[in-house]
């Protein structure tokens, strides 16, 4: 088959005809699938079973530290956790404060602290006509929800594969002491699975900032999370790039074991400068007595306090790589030839970024859920759910199982092709 | 003997050097000893030890609701969790939601958003002049810490044997619009061991309030913490005192199994009106994927779902109630006969509260530390730390052993003495 960009009026109304009918075919199926959330597969859970038994009266609920982990205390968690959360992050354990269960939390209450308190000194954000953040984009929404929660202006930031545009970035934090903040999921970043290159990791721990409270919220979620075995990319280490640079407070870095043990039952924490640090720690001080150890010191105990770490993460990649296999082969055979949009070939991370024709994701998304197949909504990885060219969806494969996938991926393909044969009609 | 103030200056001075020889005798001895904080001992946490095992691969991860409880999602809890917390609260599980291991870190997040956000549309507290709180006094340290933090005015409101002075709350609440907030540990008030009376509680639900956003910040910490078998205080359910006063949403209430399963892996959360807690919600949204339903489930199936809650708790009282009984016993046998002091006989709670002679606490406080013995620090029950007539010492005979316990309070009995002592010998 032809692209449909060299087809006549009436080709691509045959096109648009015998598209019809396998959709309504897929319709009448009634089907109920989910491609819309990062979320581990049942299988994927299963491997941190031993979670359950790592602490138990037979194992000793004690931390080395001597800390009975049931009771109160140690409110910046226990050295065997600290030590896992650093072998993530690649840096000092020392410098790694232990938190609950969701990091997304512990970046919203930074936040919230920066809005009622400044951070190191500075003035509170609630006192400030206007507070921005860069958002590179496409994005995490839930980081962009945070921002927008409370009220900040949200600038979107291009990627490319190299990780977002640093002169644009440059501009903005050289120059606008507003700009507060700057979202990043550095190695395989949500949605497009791209890793930062060494020279943009360098030049945003460089960067010269019109604020003092400027920080760069490094989100390192898939720090770990490789699909292939032999191709492993490494990032070049903001903490070290930071400290070279001279700008050891320029960033809050951030992980969990979320997709390393269970989703909503592992534990976060992060990495920052000693001066950083002193500032979460007084807001921890005052706001709980401490975080779940009894579970910081069963994910330390599992993944044998980091060692177990890149064995485990082999076995998540043998599930959901054949998923991520399936999506890209289909793409490849159905959508390629037509050429009717474009991905890239994430080496690790949780989802696949598909680039419809300008003007299509939304009646793709809108498509597929009445087809029974839930995407994430179209926009959603952009500031204020808007993506300017109404492009980017965001496959999400890991959830369901792959016979599951296969149908949801049918229904897909279906559906771009049946919104890009329009789109064409329209303009024929 | 007789009453120090019945001494002549020759008594006291004698009695002085002879508390001064068992003094340093018990310095001699370097003790480290600590009846600080309202922890759980050891043995104590041991009886949970089943908590450990609820959740298994066998007895599977699943809520009635069908969630996997490793996984994302539920950000308000999971059925089986909401009816837990309901049993404690005596509540409708409907309007339950259930968070992490800490409702301190719920009841500051609430603050927090009402002064990013307000609270059910009013004006964000960040952008008026002045916040204040009635704080009942003595109270909980870290209730004051939290209001403290964020520059809340903080006003003491005197606590009789029935609970707080309602005259001077009705005064405050009524006239002044500035009025946001009353801490409030309703049940074996923290550190007094006081049961709020129902007329208390009637007229808090009934308050007639200047602040559309005044809310009572109703901790239930020890809703469920008896020492005696045969005498369980009960207190009238606010929750249904506020609907029938017509003022649904005029409280917060909180809970957690903090005390009845694991101190720092428990479950907390809250009750409050519909219109309550869609603000809560609101926030909850943006701010996590959810916490951890996988402890929420066992909690839940530990506790069965709340009716084991009172067997439970019979089996922490039979540890906890000698330890109360020696606090008492000795104090009945050597403060009261001199009348150095008065203190509540709990029924309930963790805590001792001792009323030393006015301008005292300090004192014993400084001479228990320098004998080994670590109190919590005096004025820490009041606002910003400072006890009017720094007569305040709160006693938690919860986490030493007994035979430590007895040492502990050998000490602190001599402390008190010696304190007093001095304080007649320069006014005699």
């Amino acid at each position: 088959m032809k692209p449909y960009s060299q087809m006549t009026a009436e080709e691509l109304k045959q096109e648009e005809e015998a598209l019809m009918i396998s959709y309504r075919a897929c319709q009448a199926k009634e089907l109920t699938l989910n491609m819309a959330r990062g979320k581990p597969s049942g299988a994927q859970l299963d491997l941190a079973d031993e979670l359950l038994y790592a602490v138990t009266p037979r194992s000793g609920y004690h931390s080395e530290s001597g800390q009975d982990c049931r009771n109160y205390g140690a409110a910046y968690g226990i050295p065997e956790a600290q030590r896992t959360l650093a072998k993530i992050m690649d840096c000092d354990p020392k410098h790694v404060i232990v938190y609950g269960n969701s990091s997304l939390n512990l970046m919203f209450c930074i936040i919230n602290h920066a809005f009622t308190h400044g951070i190191n000194g500075n003035t509170p954000w609630s006192k400030l006509k206007q507070v921005k953040f860069l958002c590179p984009v496409p994005g995490y929404d839930r980081h962009f929800k945070v921002t927008e929660h409370f009220g900040i202006k949200m600038i979107n930031i291009p990627m490319d594969e190299n990780g977002p545009d640093m002169d644009m970035v440059e501009e903005y934090v050289n120059n606008d002491p507003s700009v507060k903040g700057m979202w990043c999921v550095p190695k395989f970043s949500n949605p497009e699975g791209i890793c930062y290159s060494d020279e943009v990791i360098r030049r945003m721990a460089a960067l010269n900032r019109a604020a003092d409270d400027f920080r760069i919220y490094y989100d390192n979620a898939y720090a770990v999370h490789y699909l292939y075995d032999d191709d492993r990319p490494k990032i070049l280490n903001l903490v070290d790039a930071a400290n070279e640079a001279g700008h050891p407070d320029i960033y809050f870095e951030f992980c969990s074991t979320s997709k390393i043990t269970y989703a909503g039952a592992g534990i976060s924490g992060m990495t920052a400068s000693e001066n950083n640090l002193t500032e979460v720690r007084a807001m921890i001080d005052v706001s709980t007595i401490g975080y779940d150890k009894v579970n910081m010191l069963r994910n330390a105990r599992y993944l044998k306090e980091g060692d177990a770490i890149p064995d485990v993460m082999k076995k998540h990649a043998e599930i959901i790589r054949p998923k991520f296999e399936l999506v890209l082969e289909l793409l490849d055979k159905e959508i390629a030839p037509l050429e009717l949009g474009s991905w890239i070939r994430p080496k690790g991370g949780y989802f696949v970024s598909f680039h419809a024709l300008n003007g299509c994701a939304k009646e793709i998304v809108r498509l597929a859920k009445e087809a029974g197949v839930v995407l994430t909504p179209a926009g959603a990885p952009f500031p204020y759910g808007k993506d300017p060219d109404d492009s980017v969806i965001r496959i999400a494969p890991t959830l369901p199982p792959m016979n599951e996938l296969q149908t949801a991926m049918d229904i897909f393909v279906i559906c771009v092709k049946l919104a890009s044969v329009r789109k064409f009609m329209e303009n024929a």
